[in-house]
């Protein structure tokens, strides 16, 4: 049982909504694009090149991955690519951002068990537009406090939100689907963190250790945390 | 005299630092890159149209401006725009993104001068990212409270930001060189307003109509603020 906690911090991309599935979906249409150029394992790790050398300068979110596909198309095929097939990749960049909000199963149900015996937060990274507009049309947006939006997930950003949320590390909950984003930070600052694996978890947010701690869980569904808490 | 005043909210671009001017440069290297194609002021205006239409799904910021550039060029050279001027564009882009922060004049001094007296807040819209790196470069970081990076600045937007700042309207005076952005909104909530004109004005941010307000303050310079608090 986790006591004494004030504040429930959900990830959104695939622990509220879905998100990777459409990204995956972006890039098979990417492979089949560029079939006449590369080979789509090639396209796919180059892009995931791409992506890792410009998260720095572009972060994370659908305009960033967009132009980190562009590149890649142009590199890979040794700039053979012709602008209507740069133009369809923007296409699919702006299909994505409009894409409705597909909410995952049993999301509704925990946050109405939970909303009024805790402050529920959302906290994410990514384009704050995008995740705005997505909580918009979620149709869940008015059960939570606030959302807050990161240009990253680290322990630095999850201290500044504790110190601006004025509780303490143990009064936190983070819930996600990303053991490198929504669950080593929070533990590593001494809060709670639960763990809802999705289907499928984009490379970038791989661990390779086993997480040991107290104040870690695990479960299959995000209904099952309204069995861990009083 | 601008009596009781808790919190100073400060726009960023082209009010603390240098903006704009880098998006002018960056379409002169366009209009150049795209010449064999189209002329000048066409281009202009293309994009301009492009980054409108495209504002609600996109944004602000160099990464959703870098896609608007990309679509006009393959539009209005109907597709002829070699993949090796798009690679040059998004190059663009990216140097857009490193760019020293260059500070506006007598910015340091006027924030020297508040600090301590006010709670100084930055108040901006664009890219999180862009906007925490500029700010993490500018060295002026340490003088602000926080950062409040809005997806746009309307008066949804301001009365989120009283709301959250838990203050009056009228206890709080935002300073910017937007009229649209950083001026209209707060005074439509009875807030305070300083403009400080830029140089330059994006066409997005201009307004028709002469404003009256007696919170409303125009100064030629940021160091001019001072004179105007007690």
């Amino acid at each position: 049982m986790i006591e004494g906690i004030q504040v429930i911090g959900f990830d959104a991309d695939d622990t509220l909504w879905v998100n990777e599935t459409y990204f995956l979906e972006t890039e098979q249409k990417l492979r089949l694009l560029l079939s006449p150029y590369v080979d789509g394992e090639t396209v796919s790790a180059e892009l995931f090149r791409t992506e890792s050398h410009n998260m720095p300068l572009y972060g994370y979110g659908v305009r960033a991955y967009i132009l980190s596909v562009l590149e890649t198309a142009i590199r890979i095929t040794e700039g053979k690519v012709p602008a209507s097939i740069l133009n369809q990749i923007i296409s699919l960049g702006k299909e994505q951002l409009t894409k409705p909000v597909e909410l995952l199963d049993g999301v509704e149900e925990t946050l109405n068990a939970l909303v009024g015996r805790y402050c529920l937060i959302v906290v994410t990274k990514g384009d704050l537009l995008d995740q705005e507009q997505k909580l918009r049309r979620s149709g869940i947006e008015h059960l939570f406090h606030h959302v807050e939006v990161m240009s990253d997930k680290t322990d630095r950003e999850y201290r500044s939100l504790l110190k601006h949320l004025d509780i303490r590390p143990e009064e936190f909950l983070m819930i996600g689907n990303s053991l490198r984003s929504d669950i080593l930070p929070p533990l590593a600052l001494g809060s709670y963190a639960v763990h809802v694996p999705y289907q499928t978890t984009w490379a970038h947010e791989m661990v390779d250790e086993p997480i040991v701690d107290a104040r870690f869980h695990t479960v299959d569904l995000l209904w099952e945390v309204i069995s861990l808490l009083p």
